[in-house]
């Protein structure tokens, strides 16, 4: 069980981003489940790219193969929250700001912009270059900025 | 970008299973902290094994390609749990039964039950053959009931 469990295949990785494009209305049932589900990404994604950051900063021992593993996730993560900021999802428990809908396009550049971003990071990670990695977790924190920056209530 | 995004290495996926043999206390700086990360994780996994599951039962119309996608996800996710269920997370914003703890034998099996239907659950879906996904998706709901029934709170 465990090998099989560890080491997916790559094609049905590939597969994964297409979580991404089905038809969103059809993901969630109600509202609430759509901004639950978007703030347990986030949840998530903030824990495994903090680990990294972590490393990157000097506040934990640097260990590549955290690193990696946490990017791989980190990055499989951040393919996840957009298609849960369906409309109707502004009011409840959610931080999101009305510019999310009413500025979509701005929006979901800044959410491309951090994908590619965290992917980039990913790459630093697969090399183990420290370097490398320092001024990935530097421009994807950048770009987790400046999407709270401007669409999430501080 | 988005094709190195889309396609992340087989050997670094590998990694990311690592993420349960690191050490734990070093993974969390608060137990609240453990306590949120993995109910998000419960979240999702229960959100993508869910859009499965309602495939296989014929109240979604079945897609192959969603199913596969949906299960790698929830695979990767299966992953994640366990390392957050630390001592001294037991009190908070839990369901978690004290037999967690007391019985953890007992609940790590209970977890690895999980994850290996879990993981041909996978198998299954990226088989495409969905007699063999509504075997997997029975087996796999019956591993997290079982998970439910002992160690969380109703």
């Amino acid at each position: 069980m465990r090998s099989s469990f560890y080491r997916p295949s790559l094609a049905a990785l590939a597969l994964a981003g297409l979580a991404v494009t089905w038809p969103a209305a059809a993901q969630f049932a109600r509202p609430d489940q759509a901004i639950r589900y978007r703030r347990a990404v986030f949840t998530l994604m903030n824990t495994h790219f903090g680990r990294i950051a972590a490393m990157a900063n000097g506040k934990v021992a640097f260990d590549a193969k955290a690193v990696a593993s946490n990017a791989e996730i980190a990055t499989m993560l951040s393919t996840l929250p957009y298609v849960a900021f369906l409309p109707g999802t502004d009011k409840g428990d959610t931080k999101a700001l009305p510019e999310v809908w009413t500025e979509r396009d701005q929006f979901d550049a800044a959410a491309k912009k951090m994908q590619g971003e965290m992917a980039k990071l990913n790459a630093a990670a697969k090399s183990g270059n420290l370097d490398a990695i320092k001024a990935a977790v530097a421009a994807t924190d950048d770009a987790c900025s400046a999407c709270h920056d401007n669409y999430r209530k501080q």
